[in-house]
């Protein structure tokens, strides 16, 4: 794997898991006050695009990648909705 | 255009974007409590290897988006710190 990869692996990882200690805290707190209900409404529509975008191509990185966010980014949504 | 890259296009200008509200959100409330910091530390050293794979790839799309996006992570995450 060249310098390259290595590179394009680490972002992949740390963009798709980055939400994942928002969806623990939000799950712990229980508040949402603060969070952007527009700003996760336009990134779940755009991570479900990603995801058509991955079956159309067939990619499975992209597919993969872009269902972990998918679960994150709804769990978020679903909690800003629940305790606005 | 065919009808994968509409959806590709789509999908990378709403992901790009969905950081805009947030950054506009935080900056009138001055609130972050509700903000995971680990969150946008993960996002943003995310986007920056992005970043960094765009320029070693030479690909411009991917350079464009993720400058962007990294001015809005930048943004969230100075205005968390300052006001946690």
């Amino acid at each position: 794997m060249n310098f390259a990869t290595v590179i394009g692996f680490s972002a992949a990882i740390l963009t798709t898991f980055s939400l994942l200690p928002q969806t623990i805290k939000t799950l712990q707190t229980k508040r949402t006050q603060d969070i952007s209900l527009m700003a996760y409404l336009i990134l779940t529509f755009g991570i479900f695009l990603w995801l058509v975008y991955g079956i159309i191509k067939n990619d499975l990185p992209i597919i993969l990648a872009n269902m972990i966010s998918l679960i994150l980014s709804i769990s978020v949504l679903s909690l800003k909705i629940k305790y606005r």
